[in-house]
């Protein structure tokens, strides 16, 4: 199986401890079966088994190395599961619509897999309702993703979009305010965020594009006291959820 | 030189437009020689010429391809320096202290080296006066970190210790409140941060080491709407030097 799918396999395949557990804990997407490593121990394991055991998914023990093969951060366990599943948009914003102060996120071109997870991450521990990530010029959902959000992936939807300046239109129609996270707007400690808003975070190595930012109601700066570099894109918008979550309560 | 010596060089080595931008202005380190690829163009790169030229330091031109072997992201551009000085820990502290409020974090145990980058680059952002990081099962400042702090390595003290406890018990002598990043504490929105502050981020896979969190003055908590999944290290460290800082305003 590993060795003629190899391919198949790793494309759907959810690997790392917390990654593995939130997939089963979350049900959103089915898994085929769970992988273990011969070797592996702790109380994760024993529960991410035990849940496996409950929902009826086969567990299969297999050599580390095996594991080995196809991630060097397995953990010692992995899932075959299927695709991750993108929300159509127009659903996304119908249910986000249903929570009076609904907070969305788009990202305008986030490269680095690992930037995309921890800001997935952020995204489901401040309270969004929904990640908007373009069709092209950026990192989709892949299973690095998903390790590197710790499973948050399982517990968000998720909307890829061909055009994101339409996606602000659309978002406009339906009553969001639209703040980019950019230098030289205004204060975030002081800026108002208490309305239907979504959050626009720019790519790593230019930011926001240019035309997004002109569709923006307003813009939104992290107030630094060195302003030597910017701060890394999946920490920004860990500041900014954290004070519009705080702003919301 | 590449080859008879690629160990040496790619160790002390500075890559990447921000990173080698930074290390000229800060001035901190030796720079021996800047080595441009040829076909490397742009406002960041003309100024990092124009600074070299300055400051006498050779500029060397070189096929793109050279440079792409020793790193996938050199950006065109590098520079073989001296290695980083870490600051001995008492100078580091006797600096700090100049300030009144002084703000220092402490990194028990951060292992991946863009985690690492990223935390230093929240450092200076929001103004702490340093860094200390453990001597062993940590990883060290070396050219991704560099890389990954976008520069901001050049423009902060780091200590490297041998033992983080016996590092609390010589700031808490020197006056130094000891607060631990851990779920559980208090809620990081009303604690309060207006003294000379020492923060401790725990490593990615287990958190602060029991012992440490023992030897804390208070624990610090960062309120989240879903407690799904921790933060990852770098979000949790922006969320709280964000916080001090707009205390100490």
């Amino acid at each position: 199986m590993y060795k003629k799918n190899k391919q198949k396999l790793f494309e759907n395949i959810v690997y790392g401890r917390n990654s593995v557990l939130e997939l089963l804990k979350a049900g959103k997407r089915t898994v085929n079966k769970l992988i273990v490593a011969k070797t592996a121990r702790g109380t994760t394991i024993s529960e991410i088994i035990n849940l496996a055991k409950q929902k009826c998914i086969a567990v299969h023990t297999t050599p580390p190395e095996k594991l080995d093969k196809f991630s060097e951060n397995s953990q010692g366990i992995a899932a075959e599961v299927s695709p991750i599943e993108y929300t159509k948009l127009t659903d996304l914003i119908a249910k986000a619509k249903q929570f009076p102060k609904s907070l969305l996120v788009i990202l305008d071109g986030i490269e680095d897999p690992h930037n995309l997870g921890a800001i997935i991450r952020n995204c489901v521990a401040f309270g969004a309702n929904g990640v908007i990530i373009p069709k092209w010029r950026a990192v989709g959902v892949n299973e690095t993703v998903s390790k590197a959000s710790a499973g948050a992936i399982e517990h968000i939807s998720i909307s890829k979009v061909a055009n994101v300046n339409q996606t602000i239109n659309l978002l406009k129609k339906n009553n969001f305010w639209i703040a980019g996270v950019e230098n030289g707007g205004q204060l975030l400690e002081v800026v108002n965020l208490i309305f239907p808003l979504a959050v626009i975070i720019g790519s790593e190595s230019y930011g926001i594009h240019s035309l997004t930012k002109k569709n923006c109601d307003f813009l939104i700066s992290i107030p630094q006291v060195n302003t030597i570099s910017s701060l890394n894109a999946s920490c920004a918008s860990a500041v900014v959820l954290y004070e519009a979550a705080k702003k919301r309560r």
